[in-house]
């Protein structure tokens, strides 16, 4: 595939705008080098960023940036730099693997929850393992367990649909379109890529193009269970373009990576 | 029975209060003299008022508001003047026999009910046919059916108990200590009455010092079903002392009743 092909269709991929580049990195190291001994030479993150049109001087300030927050740690060796995710920066990626790699979104039961409104307002919170989204005065959408005998706590579930007002805070018309939006961008790479014509360089780019967008998305969004979601959340269409995707663009071997752009 | 004994008895079935005197009489129709054609003599209603301590002059002046607000009207025959229910009376009493005589309390489902609160507050209520009680900002507890698909409106039935701070709204403190306070009077009548030794006139009167503190009671309560109310609730005791009195003290022939009072 020509340079001007993959230009246009990772243009294609990215929608209406370039990644912002230090987050960019994060899906980068987070997707191909969560290994604790992982890592990533400075000739390869600057291969996959300007195979994306981001500048050699972005991509420096950008791992400096990750450095300075802990997110990345730097390795010597010889004339080398090569770039780890620190501990801090895999137990974060981690924490979010389930919800960006994760086959299908959570079934827990959802629940609705009302303090006592003649309560003080600083009352315990819900844990933030849980979604949670405040809907009204003492009013809560929840995926936490009961735990407080003061709250009145009764389960979703079993309901139709939930009002209008409701869903739209449990998931944004905003985010909604963004859904729509990722949804058709990767239908479009899915009809449009001739994976087999793509250089490594290029199937791995795109390869972290594909989990950024999807990762921006999903960590946009509450972890509700999709039975609540209103319906123009596509998420559940994002996950099953996300994983085909996935299955042309497989994780590559770094070393046989960084040869790749040596000899290329 | 003596009059003393009588009025022993009739103190403790009343409680810490002698009724008012409309309230007693309403009672009395609804209970003596719901059907159509049905009178009281001005003799009878006198001599079961005087029976509770309350003396002609009070019950005439009942007797006169009675009839200026609707619920009662005088009918002469001769030098005699008796009363019935107007056509209004009956039918208010008759929207209340089946809370009052009932023999269970109603098993409908409750629902949770909130209200979008970015909505004007004017909004359609809840029909009048449901017990409803409101227990926060644009929350309810209702036994109303969803008709508005803008209300959250979630079953509470197969939860656990509720949070007391609700509870209460359903059935306040104050209103639980008073069916506790009934259910021991009436454990006492059922105890202490020799029913057998009392006059006729004495048995009615008895059945409407019962009926009477029985329908303030439950009219007092929101129709809940007992699932949902709070323990300290004694509703459902009083409701079977209540029909235990009743088989003791059973609705009298009114012509058997005047004619008793004359030659007695």
């Amino acid at each position: 595939m020509t340079d001007a092909d993959f230009e246009e269709l990772t243009l294609k991929a990215l929608g209406s705008s370039t990644p912002r580049v230090w987050s960019f990195l994060v899906t980068m190291f987070g997707d191909l080098a969560l290994a604790p001994e992982a890592r990533l030479s400075g000739a390869t993150v600057n291969a996959l960023t300007a195979a994306i049109g981001i500048k050699p001087e972005a991509t420096r300030v950008a791992l400096h940036r990750l450095r300075k927050e802990g997110w990345i740690e730097s390795h010597r060796s010889g004339r080398q730099t090569r770039y780890g995710l620190t501990s801090h920066g895999r137990s974060e990626t981690k924490a979010a693997w389930p919800r960006v790699y994760g086959t299908s979104s959570s079934d827990h039961p959802v629940y609705f929850v009302l303090e006592n409104p003649s309560e003080p307002v600083d009352q315990a919170r819900f844990p933030q393992s849980a979604a949670t989204v405040q809907i009204g005065p003492r009013s809560f959408v929840t995926t936490a367990r009961a735990t407080d005998e003061h709250q009145l706590h009764v389960p979703l579930d079993s309901n139709g649909p939930l009002p209008d007002w409701i869903s739209e805070k449990l998931c944004p018309p905003e985010l909604q379109s963004a859904s729509q939006d990722l949804s058709r961008r990767f239908e479009y790479v899915l009809r449009r890529s001739d994976f087999g014509a793509l250089s490594l360089l290029q199937l791995v780019a795109l390869r972290v193009v594909v989990v950024h967008e999807w990762r921006r998305l999903i960590l946009r969004s509450s972890a509700f269970p999709e039975y609540i979601m209103p319906h123009g959340w596509k998420g559940p269409d994002c996950r099953d373009a996300f994983a085909t995707l996935l299955d042309h663009l497989p994780v590559p071997n770094l070393s046989t990576l960084d040869q790749d752009l040596e000899t290329g």
